[in-house]
């Protein structure tokens, strides 16, 4: 790997693509090396996106669920922040090239630029219905089901689709989603709308990730709180009054949430590398790229060939976050003249939240392979919460972000779900 | 006045047009009386103006200067909250008429539609200045200013007319905006920005309401901090590349804020009442609306006549709350078969903030004619920020804005400066 190493005299000059969880973990986990840091991404900001569900129901401001990406590095001096699109990789001359036409040259390079929604080609879904991946994603959302609950409320009588909402997809994101629109209709437009949410899933069971007892517990706290759940359903396709089941059933609505899957973002096409499964960048076990050292990937976009302990690591925040950390302590130890390590990835566990104070959680056990710990209702949520805290990397800060949360979280006034409409031009909106 | 009384054994209806200053003080004074009270606004949330320049700079989330009217009124059962647009009121019939074509019928009605931006016929202003009157305004002003700071970081070279500002208007609004600007170039990019702000005024000192030690404070304290202050300096025009002054100066520059005057809402013309200066709604001294009992217009789009005491109360916050508070006295009065009385200003005095912790304020001393405290930078701040976090009315809760405030207050994260555009589809937009 000596041909990755740069000239002595000069700092070595890393570039991450992806403010995400893993590309904000690499840069953190060289804020002690004599390397030069240029974080790229398209937003000048990071997003928690374990949150965005509660950006897009109105109960977090965006402001709460995202940072400036300057904020969170302020105190780590070798970073510098550039906002752009990345178009491509000049791999001879090692250099990023932006949209722009800048060109970002690095020694090390770490490809972290996540993930895009996936619709599996599911017709009329990409044009109708509303990811649940992006911050962007979470806020048009949310702006779309206030304006929607708002003309219901205004006349009750009129469009029930306008006070439908069904989800798709019963992973952890679809379950949280429609278990916090259950609560939305009620206490942001004071009873005045009686919200029907709807959860579709392909399979026989929720959470499918999670143990049988945990996907049937969501699945009793959610019909519980007034969710219409719906097994062994598959979506045929989507338009602009509403979603159409392979079984022919049908449901009017104005609003079809999509939380059934993401594939990797399709950087690593455009810039011509071995791609895996969905498009993902194929990296060894220690995360550098296939034929290109001193280059690695990290998070969503990566897929580990051959894959450790034999299978894939799910694409989750802890997974992006420890793939990030371990390129981070690569990088130093090549600049070092040290071997590379291979990557492991430890499962802490999955979590997910039904309601204000009702989770689901598992945890594996230590030593005992295949066991977990089960915890459900209050005690998982306050670890949920727990967890979430202090995983807020570089938010403005913990203690104003735990006391916000708690306070919205003890509370229900709603009064954070305020409709504002922001065009392009300065010219207000008037009728 | 016996033709706005209606029959006993109903309750009366009370309808309420425009949920800012007047319209919810008018509710709330209605709290404990026997009405039905319908408030309309066209927007689901009321808006804390007084602090929307700090939404602009980013300093404070849109959530916490607004708050969703419903979670304003949550324990106070006899309102309703109605979201549209008020196009006419049927006189003969009395009922309001709503752009959807709803009619809401009412016993009492208070017009309290607030002002809209007045570019006074300047060349180009109203197609090119920003206005920061509405949370609108405000949302689009941030989002313009991040996307031109984001791109003057990423090309210091580029075009200085990016990292410029031009705030038109040396009134509390122009004073405390161009303060904010200062302030916000270094601590929202990191100080990969050096920002340059101007602010123009057309009079020959800034804070033209206030003393003149006050005013010369005021500009002793922006130049201090960077602010280039133009006095005696009419604008002629803005155009897509600048602003021009009547002199024929110009600066190159990508953002007007326009700060320097606001008019009457429109609604006044539209529904056919006497009208005052600038379209306002004439109203008697105790602010029926002339012609029209039980109707009535409080705030900025009323104008008294003959005025109180001889001069018209300024168009500000203290003034729509106390006209607001008096309307809901006075229906409750004309219910229970009593006189209206005359309404009176009581002027509490002024302030305005130059930057964290530092402000100036004049307080009217009692029983002393003409005579005012004045007040001057910290000791000043501190009182405007008690100030305001008292009159946030129903916020989500007091507690947690005054936290969140100090908050923001004491540190200079810029974390909240995040960068979001939610166009009105699904679709992301991807490049």
């Amino acid at each position: 790997m000596s041909d990755s190493t740069p000239q002595s005299g000069s700092r070595p000059k890393v570039v991450v693509v992806g403010a995400g969880f893993a590309g904000i973990n690499a840069v953190h986990q060289l804020a002690r090396h004599e390397v030069d840091v240029t974080l790229v991404d398209r937003n000048n900001f990071h997003t928690f996106q374990p949150l965005l569900y509660q950006v897009a129901t109105s109960y977090l401001p965006p402001e709460q669920v995202g940072a400036t990406i300057r904020a969170v590095f302020r105190k780590q001096r070798n970073v510098k922040v550039r906002v752009g699109r990345v178009d491509d990789v000049d791999w001879d001359e090692r250099a990023v090239v932006l949209e722009d036409g800048d060109r970002l040259p690095y020694d090390y390079l770490v490809v972290a630029a996540g993930a895009t929604t996936n619709f599996f080609g599911i017709s009329g879904m990409e044009d109708h219905a509303w990811p649940l991946y992006t911050m962007g994603d979470a806020v048009r959302l949310r702006l779309h089901l206030l304006e929607e609950l708002e003309r219901a409320a205004a006349e009750p009588s009129a469009d029930l689709a306008r006070q439908t909402v069904v989800v798709v997809g019963g992973g952890p994101t679809g379950v949280e989603t429609a278990g916090a629109l259950a609560a939305m209709g009620k206490e942001h437009v004071g009873g005045d709308v009686d919200m029907r949410v709807v959860l579709v899933e392909a399979l026989p069971r929720l959470l499918n990730t999670f143990s049988e007892k945990s996907g049937r517990q969501a699945l009793d706290d959610l019909r519980r709180r007034g969710v219409e759940v719906l097994l062994d359903t598959a979506v045929a396709s989507a338009d602009d009054k509403g979603v159409t089941f392979k079984s022919g059933e049908r449901i009017d609505t104005r609003t079809v949430v999509w939380a059934a899957g993401v594939q990797a973002s399709p950087l690593g096409r455009a810039v011509g590398v071995e791609l895996g499964k969905g498009g993902s960048i194929v990296v060894g076990p220690d995360l550098q790229v296939k034929g290109h050292p001193g280059v690695f990937a990290a998070g969503d976009i990566a897929s580990i060939s051959p894959p450790p302990h034999g299978t894939p690591p799910p694409l989750v925040a802890p997974n992006a976050i420890q793939q990030g950390k371990h390129v981070g302590r690569q990088i130093a130890r090549l600049g070092a003249g040290e071997q590379t390590e291979p990557f492991s990835y430890f499962d802490k566990g999955s979590m997910a939240v039904i309601a204000r104070g009702d989770a689901v959680t598992e945890i594996p056990v230590p030593g005992l392979r295949g066991r977990i710990l089960r915890v459900a209702g209050l005690p998982a949520w306050l670890l949920w919460a727990g967890v979430h805290v202090v995983y807020l990397i570089g938010f403005r800060n913990r203690v104003k972000t735990l006391t916000d949360w708690l306070w919205s979280s003890l509370t229900s006034s709603g009064g954070g779900a305020i409709l504002v409409r922001a065009t392009r031009t300065p010219k207000p909106d008037v009728g």
